[in-house]
């Protein structure tokens, strides 16, 4: 009998649900008029206060048995849904998949970033002198290094410790780069410095520590060069992604973005490598994702692994820091590789085919 | 013109508002109905299958504009509301406000926690030597300390570290707590030691490690002595809410719980205060709880201040550790408090009034 | 005889402890007169090639028993202890307590911060209207409120929320200030407006998001206003420092450093108050120190608890977002409290004593 | 002039820095004949009472220029350096690569772990019921799954939420195991059940929330089973070592080290999956390590990525769960692989590269 009285329920309840569907789907038409009403007058579509006049009237006729609290719940998930249809082409951010399933591809002189052939950016820490830079630039060239990357602007915890060249630092990389047919790719930390930096630069790098300065993130976004944008210390995926749009929105659609390890309680690395993050960003956004293994790591010994690990997970290229004699270097010294251990690295990530065996003939 | 339709149309949705409102009220009652015969049944009311069948027959029924999605998950938080309300009795924890509005106050031998008053619990880290507990012990005893603690049994990184005298630990600080009439409280670590115990502490000590040591709660549970249960290295607040359920819910319900700091990135303390636990667990739980100043800090030179935040914040009271010789401690050196420290530390608290005065006078 | 042994050898361990001492500082003198000489010079001092030459010389003469990393390690220490010597005057800190032992007291228009009296600093989160910005000044200046505070630009997670009025938004909150004879803070966020809001602001904010934004904070050390500096998500106590340092190090010297709760995992509340920030900033600093209630924890309901914790822990002051209607407020809804909750707030917080009474009485 | 001053003082500090070494060394044999003699008294070695003796002797005797704090710091790295030397073999833990070069291969009937071939666990997260078990063990043979895992027992952060079936749940997996040729690994949560355990599992689990349940670990160091220990939530790369050194320090040497996510801030993913664990683990230890894909991200739609990550990165095996009918699972129902998901995700490894292909043979 139980079991009688249980099918019937069911099937009473099969057709209430149908009901509220039916009902929401009016709800929701009703609410897109008012939508497009509100468009053509120019007003916001959030309306706080008409909302809470909404959910007063819903509880003062509440018959139960759902408590107050409940009912607005419940409400207030049917509002949001309502406004979601309302708002959809606002809320699907540009650097989303929804937005556009293609990969983006990031072209830098000829050198495709995000086209399924992994790019190694390197060079050093910060550019110091000529000899440095030429000493790290012959070294890296062989071995197919298109990218060549040096710090002219330094954002240093400390005021005392060494800030970069500044734009001294941009025109020695430059020229380097221009020496041995690379391309430069180097730190701008100051909104006002973009402009500068187009003719030094072919590459923008936001570090992690201005991802979130958002003046500089709307200057990235004013002009037409490439960014490869970091993740903050502590930013969210979300976040990483929400400082993209900021530059995508401004119609700088060449935006690479770069994994570089959070700040966890973990010692035993500089910070925590979040590979993770790496296939959740190439499923959410088109853009192409490389991952900074020296920062995020901050230890050599563990460098080789890490990077098989993260063009295994699918990163679309790696940052590695290379310095012609690390134990001299005026930043970072204990995580930069110098060029014998580079070279053993590279090919190690031939030999086991995680890069193209071609790699080794220079581009020029 | 269209602020009239507007008007029409939101006196629609009011109306539409109220049809969902009772369509989900009728529905509720269904489900209760539901929840009730399965209950004759013995059945469990939660039945995913049956979620899932729902759910694709409004997809199947949906005529938009919602997309699938949003009406699947509009009615997950529909189905969830109803289980709410099925599952009323069972979702309210034990340990929560909700479950009991007044104050539990813990009895430890006439000393009352949570009652107003706030309780300081001193003594060292470990127990070592009959002379190191006797020493403290009449150090602690004139300014009005009535529970003595004291490790015997120590949960220790490295297995080659001082691991505590165990029984012995426990024989000796019962003994010199009832020279001085005083209570004790000492860590226990494992479910098979807390019978034995008994004969030993008045109040059983959960260390941070073993919050989710969920054997170890309920061997506690099982027992009638008052417990204090810490908060886990990295355990949230609800988790901790959760471990005291454990206890409470097989009867014994004089549980105290104790925010130790919390592990995080900064290392200018031993471990992250945080202070906010403090007033969120008072007003959650009904049952007291108090701060381990020691822990969470590791630094003496900051214990003051972080008591009197303690305090102010609503803790029903403190943890110290003090010791006679921190220097040549087996332990934490580095952030007991010698008694000279002890003693103008309560001063300190006394005179500017987070401790009465009477205090001054010996228990006994 | 073991006995008499261990004596002797301990007597000899005693000499040659001195002996190493005495080397030690004749060789500290060698390393200052060297220091002399290359200051003339104009070199830098910290030579890396040099010190690896030396330790490559110690090593081949390494007779043993400790192995070649215990010489290298051992020798580091005694290098950079030398090194501490001959650069004494530049690794203390301008904020540093080492530096200036009293307490600095930022001045606003005649209200002192940092000088004993805790400051409460009060306003919305954004400025929205004029009426918004009357209303809460109104309300709040008869509780004594002289520093109001409110966003004009705001850092926002998505490019698409809500950015602040901008420089209108100074413009706004300065006239409502100067009606209500009150001071103004607010956020900057470019170091190219800083120039230009110095017409509006009486204490220039910088946010978490820029305590790294090294050009911002430079600018900031440019000009000779107040700059309350806030701590980063995941900023360390020292970075948070080393952030003051380089404003202090500029020439400006009036800095006001905020706790405001860093990034971890527990969501209970918007982020994590880390309460041992206080006592140890203002042990390492003579800058004075607030505590940013609301951002902090983001709940409302404990912002009384911990006004009294961040007081009795010994803040300079407090930050709390106040909104005339803070359900419809454009940013922050949650955490803002209205006018009758703050005074309700304000008038706990003088009859417990954590506040005078005195502020009863409005400014003008 | 300057010049040759410059180099006469620096051959100078050549010569001092020699003398200094030699005193250090005669310092160290005199340190070590004293810790000779301790040795044969029985007595502790270290000393920290006669240590502030010699220390505060050497500040007396301190002629400057380093200050009495530098001093202090210098000699106490010299006294730990000498510390260092008596206690040589008790500092090198027995899991780590220093005291064994080979790596440990952990032998589970025939299967061996850590041995160059990796190895795939699998299975639900709970045991369910026979059939649950017979389908998955049925669709997990033919991929050459050797291990099957299932909890019996499940540490649940609430009291009410499904807690396994206990020894019922063992019983199952066993017969469903033998069924099918394959071995069991499953948790054990209490120190009690370990001997009881012996009967049903071939390889014993210590979960993420015991890992320092340190009675535990001991008494799984007393049985000659192995043990697959898993890193705590927070737990740093070290104290999982010391974890693993309770067990082997027993005499339990067959110890199988388990990434499995540590708890960040990052809410993407269930936890943040410290792919440089395992790296650091392999060098420091020679215990095999694996990495489990399901707990580290919580999420199924990166599973294979992460897979090949933590193969490429050098672990030696990866645990995934997988449920027949993961909507319906009684735990953990959104991370667990169906097993058309699990065909794919297995084939996907073999045809990349990252399993063999022989694998696709059946073991039995």
């Amino acid at each position: 009998m139980g079991k009688e009285r249980l099918a019937e329920l069911r099937s009473q309840l099969d057709e209430i649900n149908i009901e509220i569907l039916e009902l929401l789907s009016r709800r929701a038409e009703l609410v897109q008029e008012i939508g497009e009403l509100k468009k053509a007058k120019g007003t916001d579509r959030f309306d706080p206060i008409r909302e809470k006049e909404m959910l007063d009237k819903l509880v003062a006729a509440n018959p139960g048995p759902f408590d107050d609290n409940t009912v607005r719940h419940l409400f207030k998930q049917i509002f949001q849904a309502s406004l979601g249809l309302m708002e959809e082409e606002k809320k699907v951010l540009l650097v989303s998949r929804k937005k556009r399933m293609e990969d983006t591809v990031v072209e830098v002189n000829g050198l495709r970033i995000g086209a399924g052939q992994p790019v190694i950016i390197a060079g050093p820490c910060s550019v110091e002198t000529p000899e440095q830079m030429d000493t790290v630039a012959a070294g890296l060239q062989p071995h197919g290094i298109q990218l060549l990357r040096g710090g002219a602007y330094k954002p240093r915890t400390s005021p005392y410790d060494f800030q970069g060249l500044g734009k001294k630092g941009l025109e020695l990389i430059r020229k380097t780069a221009d020496k041995y047919g690379m391309s430069v790719i180097s730190e701008i930390v100051s909104p006002s410095d973009i402009e500068m930096a187009l003719d030094y630069v072919d590459v923008i790098q936001i570090g992690a520590r201005n991802m979130q300065n958002f003046e500089l993130l709307k200057e990235a976004g004013n002009v037409r060069k490439p960014v490869l944008l970091k993740r903050g210390l502590s930013a969210t995926i979300e976040e990483l992604l929400f400082a993209a749009e900021y530059i995508v929105s401004r119609g700088n659609d060449q935006v690479i973005l770069c994994e570089r390890g959070i700040r966890t309680y973990e010692k035993a690395t500089r910070n925590t490598l979040d590979i993770s993050a790496v296939p959740i960003l190439k499923q959410e956004s088109h853009l192409p994702v490389i991952v900074d293994i020296t920062h995020s790591t901050g230890r050599k010994d563990i460098m080789f692994p890490i990077a098989k690990a993260a063009l295994a997970v699918g990163a679309d290229g790696l940052i590695v820091e290379v310095h012609p004699e690390p134990s001299v270097a005026l930043s970072d010294a204990k995580q930069q590789m110098d060029l014998p251990q580079f070279e053993k690295f590279m090919e190690g990530l031939r030999t086991s085919g995680y890069l193209p065996k071609e790699n080794l003939i220079p581009v020029k």
